[in-house]
């Protein structure tokens, strides 16, 4: 191979690289968001009219992402302590959308036995674009791994096989 | 250095940083495989005759690992709610071989709290080989964190300075 | 662009690239040092001068660390089972100087529900230094997500607006 095509390839592989590491900031940086209360940086992760599924409520746009921050019932979750963990994700990049699986969870400051309960634990879909300031969120599906088919089925996704025909 | 030698230096650092990117992606794989029951995905990680050591039981060969997922056992607790959680892994590679120390959690829907319980938490060792397909694992052991000595030695190995000798 | 001058931008992309991941490794590596009562591995992730701020006690230097390795607090938890968990980094890297935010867990089996159970969930600013020998600790400091505004700050950190003027 010419140097210049090795040189072109290695542009193509690292940029693949900076995508999936600028992805699991994006995730990573979520919980530090909410957690502290930064309602502006927790939505800003997601696009202007981005979406958030997370069952039975669906908030549309950053406006409603940013109420649901400074919202009464959060709020008294983190005055309590909180914090809303993301697991390792499992990356699909394709040009210039992506997508994310990933659990998460909310554990809860439990004062009644000195320590910290599970609250919640679910799966994740994480929609995104690539836009002139980088990867933002275009939806986030969020369902609890209850027993429920349709966390099975989020999850699934990541996995099938790819369809043929 | 000449141009030649610099992107052919380049050409191996990028190779290895897609290693380490893919052994994630391998670890974050597992559990939407098998909390999905997609026992398919789940054992196609392993090789042919790949290993998984997860006590007391030894599940030798893909077929093995994939009878574990759409057994009984696991479909009651998917079917209950259940996530296998995997930690930020500590990775070694080596050529064609790696290594991927990391924590394991199973989690698991609790009616009783309208929560989540943490029912097991051990540490693994995924021994891993790179074929035309890519990586794929060789043996992964699964040792509970219940005091035994087992587990703080998979850790240790780990992070044991390399013999000399 | 010259042939020179995008090599030289690849080589300076590939750095950041291995910084990221380098300091993902160190923070992978605290868990199986600790948990597997490996001192000496756990103290040189810091500097020899390196602080582990872990509200109350504040840890000055790699011996006072590798002491509460191998103190009989320590001893005691991993000896019954534990994990020390660390969450997907938030990621800060300027020049030689690097910052990561991520929650902590300590989960404990607990052998009265043949389970385990949380009893720390924490945030972590977790300061480096590039050295000669690659990334080390200069300051960690680890606050309780339990409700203390202390830990609210830290995550905020991550997260903040640069500040302007």
């Amino acid at each position: 191979m010419r140097l210049e095509e090795t040189v072109a390839q290695l542009q193509r592989r690292v940029g693949e690289l900076e995508d999936r590491l600028a992805l699991m900031q994006l995730l990573a940086t979520y919980g530090p968001a909410v957690d502290s209360g930064a309602a502006e940086p927790a939505a800003g992760l997601w696009t202007d009219d981005g979406v958030y599924d997370v069952d039975p409520e669906v908030l549309r746009g950053r406006a409603a992402i940013a109420g649901m921050v400074t919202g009464e019932g959060h709020q008294r979750l983190i005055r309590a302590g909180a914090a809303h963990l993301q697991g390792l994700p499992h990356l699909q990049v394709d040009g210039d959308r992506a997508v994310a699986t990933a659990y998460s969870q909310l554990v809860l400051r439990d004062e009644a036995t000195d320590g910290f309960r599970v609250w919640r634990t679910g799966v994740n879909r994480w929609e995104f674009t690539r836009t002139p300031g980088g990867w933002q969120v275009t939806h986030r599906t969020n369902r609890q791994l209850n027993g429920a088919a349709e966390a099975r089925e989020l999850l699934y996704q990541a996995v099938a096989p790819p369809s043929t025909g």
